[in-house]
């Protein structure tokens, strides 16, 4: 049975983890705003320490290693574009409008900085292409969750009549996830031209209907335009 | 007038420079392949020196510093993307097939590993795009002339009556670059898997298809398959 004095202990223990939690994801969402501007490569624990006004021992005890480091940024990354991104469009009812979801989800959060150097993954699978590594492993295995999530869709689609099923699942993917990424760069290395964005959703939609897809909300708007 | 011993010295001098222009090239050659590994960040004069077993001093004193270093790196890949990519396909009579030889090129330089770590402007524009600077000026102006050199074939197959008048030149620029860029990545991520750059074959052939085409050689050699 817990006496007073303990209650107040296991409420403090609570408070202090929690707090914990919250500083840690606080430092992470900091360092996967940072691998976008100067790189996962230049994430070290020095680094971080600068851009976020923090001392670089208390980084050290927390992460340990610029390895952690990176892992760890990745994970945070993971669990923002989860939260902005996928996790919204998921909870749409039809496979089609999921997608469209996914796609524009994916633009929107390009499109309002929620990281500086525009798409996390975008940014860092292009430098850590050629550098095998647990690093590498576990971008590469985040891109292709996405590609993956994409494919899942058309083919519920193709299965529910919403589109062809003489399409490729695969290759129709292969060329929405080429625009989004296209999209992104060019946003990008604009300094922030929407023009891009509305190229990729123009794209998308006249690919879709090529599939055989009724027209989507978004496809409306474009037209509109 | 010469004389015999001033004619020897102007050959020495004419085989002198020839030799140190010929060093300097393959220096640079060798300078962008590692750019596409390491990244353009990572060129130092060090590390050059290092990669391609020279000694320091000698690249200090041909390039002096490491924003020198880098910006002759630019033009060698620029020239050496001129020279595998873009001069034969500019050598083809119709403008429908220039821009198909272009896709074809510079797909084919991706597979053929002219750079080890792919296409050199999309390794390096990944990299610097939130860097401001003359480095990142002349990067993204090479790949503007890329994406202007898509659009004028387009705009010429236009006028020649080979691709419909009423699509929108640079949106169709936007998604042939945007299946290259992808092929490129995920060929070099999946260390050379040549799936990726037959759907970016696909997906342009269809495209143009769309855009009015007639068929093209790759067209009936995908088909095929």
């Amino acid at each position: 049975m817990l006496t007073c004095q303990g209650v107040t202990e296991k409420r403090n223990e609570r408070r202090r983890r929690s707090d914990g939690e919250r500083t840690r994801a606080a430092i992470l969402e900091a360092a996967a705003r940072f691998a976008t501007l100067e790189g996962i490569g230049g994430l070290t624990i020095g680094r971080l320490a600068d851009y976020a006004g923090m001392s670089k021992s208390s980084l050290f005890s927390a992460f340990g290693s610029k390895e952690e480091l990176q892992l760890a940024t990745i994970e945070e990354a993971n669990a923002i574009f989860d939260r902005e991104v996928v996790a919204p469009a998921l909870e749409i009812g039809t496979p089609l409008e999921r997608l469209r979801a996914l796609c524009e989800g994916f633009l929107a959060h390009v499109e309002r900085y929620v990281f500086p150097g525009g798409c996390f993954f975008a940014s860092t699978v292009a430098e850590i292409d050629t550098r095998p590594g647990v690093v590498r492993e576990r971008v590469t295995s985040a891109v292709a969750d996405w590609f993956g999530l994409l494919e899942q869709q058309i083919r519920s689609a193709q299965k529910d009549g919403q589109l062809d099923t003489g399409e490729d699942a695969t290759q129709l993917a292969f060329e929405v996830h080429a625009l989004l990424l296209l999209a992104n760069a060019q946003f990008v290395i604009s300094g922030g031209d929407p023009a891009p964005l509305d190229r990729a959703r123009r794209g998308i939609e006249q690919r879709l209907d090529l599939a055989g897809a009724a027209p989507g909300v978004s496809r409306r708007r474009a037209a509109s335009r």
